[in-house]
């Protein structure tokens, strides 16, 4: 691989111009949400007070292969795309192995993270709707830093809902959301009734991600001109995320890579959806193999230890009913859990194709994530999110099997995001005091009983 | 501007493979440093105790005008190299100015900014010396982050003597520096002569840059196998720096950009000599004129109210002299000042081509600097470090001179990093407690006061 530079940046004529939507292709498309109360799927005027008329016309478009990126988005992109495709040879080097090592780099934006590859899209189509302004929540801050900055970039008011721990335990992020015109409110508050019940029944909480989407739901659809964005899970969140995919095609199609293994890491699906995509379209019509891995955290293993049925999508149970592979909606992962990718669910997309085999998955510990992130920052010299390091870890696993058995294979993972603040449980790592979580099977049992049992 | 990309990076194969000596063009030379025991010009052998070798070489070179970049600097330089110069289309709509705006972007590596350009080389000179080990001090953590990764990548220990303010109040950037291996210590500590003796002189302080370089070079010089390293004043950190500037000028050639006006932030004056190196050397030859404007915080206004005299780099007095502009060795700006560029003193390069009239330079109030900052991140999409939005707010004036006048002229300015470390200073900006702080001239007198007088 010499003539390979060691950051591939495609030109900005080469960034791709349309969404490539993996549905279109699936045999068997992904379930629809269902209406809590009907238990009907949810058409597109169900969702119309929640979330934005193009965005639910993505979401329910199961058919169409290619959906052109608006040129204001376009635009955009070129702030901060394309990320590059990096040859990993430092880590190569260190590991000693033959194997080829390829990251697809999300980072090097001030959201720190994929998640503005979709929030630029989703406040688009808010704008472009008229609406005065959006409502989301944020648990360590990257989905609410990147809609702050989407926000803030078509004049569009923003209510980000923020767990209160992180909102006081992470005031960093929150400051860059106050910095991009945010209006930032720790989550549960006295501003909504669902706010003030959980308050009131649970004196002195610290707050859950499923009870800031809560939250920001109820704020959407109690306030004109308002709509709700959630930054991963959905069906148009792997759409936006899919240039993520496409520029990685692209650049392997430019310099003739073909990977054998494409790795990412999996919370809610967004990146390794968007990652997987081009790759996974080739694999679905027959055209090309791959061996695709999601990695999860040992402590939240909705893929490897889940159950695949339908499950609230937030412990308020306001938002929609999903097929997935969940926890069940009561699941909460050991707080001693610092590696993200903490929802108890999984993209529909990605349940259904991991169902049908496209996929494998496997779950590793926080403390040999930790390990594989420093390795990875002393020799690539990027200090990673810990979400990211867990695709670095597969990675590394991986490429240590070549080094017994002498293959020569290409490997390539995404690396969404850097570090910069998480250095708290960096400080815990360097301190010997991160320790690991198992969920035991009780543990799980407890979670599961949180699933509602349906007559479908 | 049309066929100019929105971000123009350079090949790898173009990345420059020597740095650039300004001062070989320089037909006034930089007053060289004395001996603070002889007042005499310090000789290599002076040095040797505290510097490497070939760092010197490289300090008291005033004559080669190239000097060729080890294969193992340009080969970690690929790691994050070449930085991209960033057509600042969307701030130039937002200015509604017909002035064409770039800004070349260092912040795109762990340490947040350019020091790691001048880190690699050090340590680089360091491990082929075969030393141990290196000491250094670091305030907010920038170059100690800088240095922590090159050592770790040449597998160098580091001794990192951090401010203890910053060491307390900024964990963060201890932990990036802990997890490239550095040990760090809050300074003044009771590991060194000096440090002791600070500490019982002044019970309780909390430290400053001028007594972690006194620590940091008392133990490099006590400790067989170990030197100092600094990262920035010196002439070999601006000779690496030149990398910036070389890059900077290539992409403008390539792309037929011709600045008329080229700005920097200027501190230890790293980054502005590195930035404007190139061109300086042609404003030197008289081959070409640039307007090139140096810009510092109005709390440590070295260049445009300081006297350029001979003064200590250090406040312990245990560095050699340097004949620099300098508002005294024991100048420390006002607590309130939070925008970075605290040192006393300046680069005797630029200080010779400020007096030699061949640069400008111009100081701005802190709030003014943060108000450019967050325009910059709304529309650029970079939160720019402190230090950095120097040069942004007097690019957004310069920008906005030509607003009046009509004059489409071109400006680059040096993003000189990220502010992902520095949003305690935002959270102030944010809640409007951010105050500005211009010395007295009663205020100055008392940091001139320390100024030793010489008989030269």
């Amino acid at each position: 691989m010499k003539d390979i530079p060691y950051k591939i940046y495609l030109t900005e004529q080469e960034i791709p111009t349309s969404w490539y939507n993996m549905r279109a292709d699936m045999k068997n498309k992904p379930a629809p949400l269902l209406h809590p109360g009907t238990l009907k799927p949810l058409t597109f005027e169900d969702m119309q007070p929640i979330f934005c008329d193009e965005l639910i016309r993505q979401e329910l478009d199961n058919d169409t292969q290619f959906i052109p990126i608006p040129e204001e988005v376009q635009s955009f992109y070129k702030m901060y795309r394309p990320s590059p495709l990096v040859h990993a040879v430092f880590l190569e080097k260190a590991l000693g192995t033959p194997a080829h090592i390829f990251y697809k780099f999300e980072g090097n934006n001030t959201s720190g993270s994929h998640k503005l590859n979709s929030a630029i899209a989703q406040a688009y189509y808010a704008k472009k709707q008229g609406l005065k302004g959006v409502t989301t929540e944020t648990g360590a801050g990257q989905w609410g830093t990147a809609l702050s900055m989407a926000c803030s970039y078509f004049g569009l008011d923003l209510k980000v809902f923020m767990v209160k721990v992180s909102y006081e335990q992470k005031p960093f992020r929150r400051e860059v959301m106050r910095t991009y015109g945010a209006s930032v409110t720790p989550s549960p508050s006295m501003d909504t009734a669902i706010g003030r019940k959980i308050n009131e029944e649970h004196p002195g909480t610290t707050g859950s991600l499923g009870c800031a989407i809560s939250e920001a739901v109820e704020v959407a659809t109690s306030t004109p001109g308002y709509r709700y964005e959630l930054g991963s899970v959905l069906n148009q969140v792997l759409l936006h995320q899919s240039i993520i995919g496409l520029e990685t095609k692209t650049a392997c199609d430019k310099y003739g890579i073909k990977p054998d293994i494409i790795i990412g890491c999996a919370g809610g699906g967004s990146n390794l959806g968007g990652l997987i995509s081009p790759f996974m379209g080739e694999k679905l019509r027959g055209e090309a193999d791959y061996r695709i891995i999601a990695v999860e955290p040992a402590s939240c293993p909705s893929f490897t230890r889940g159950k695949y049925v339908y499950d609230f999508a937030d412990t308020g149970k306001v938002c929609p009913m999903a097929k997935m592979y969940t926890l069940g909606n009561g699941f909460i992962p050991s707080a001693n859990h610092a590696g993200g990718l903490r929802y108890h669910g999984m993209s529909s997309v990605l349940s259904q194709l991991y169902a049908d085999g496209y996929m494998e998955a496997i779950s590793v510990e926080q403390t040999s994530v930790f390990a594989a992130a420093e390795q990875f920052a002393r020799v690539e010299g990027i200090l990673p999110a810990p979400e990211s390091s867990h695709a670095i870890r597969a990675a590394i696993d991986e490429a240590l099997k070549c080094k017994e058995t002498g293959e020569e294979k290409t490997i390539i993972f995404g690396l969404t995001g850097t570090g910069y603040f998480d250095l708290k449980a960096y400080e815990a790592y360097n301190d010997g005091t991160m320790t690991d979580y198992i969920p035991t099977d009780e543990d799980l049992a407890k979670g599961f009983a949180t699933i509602p049992e349906l007559n479908l």
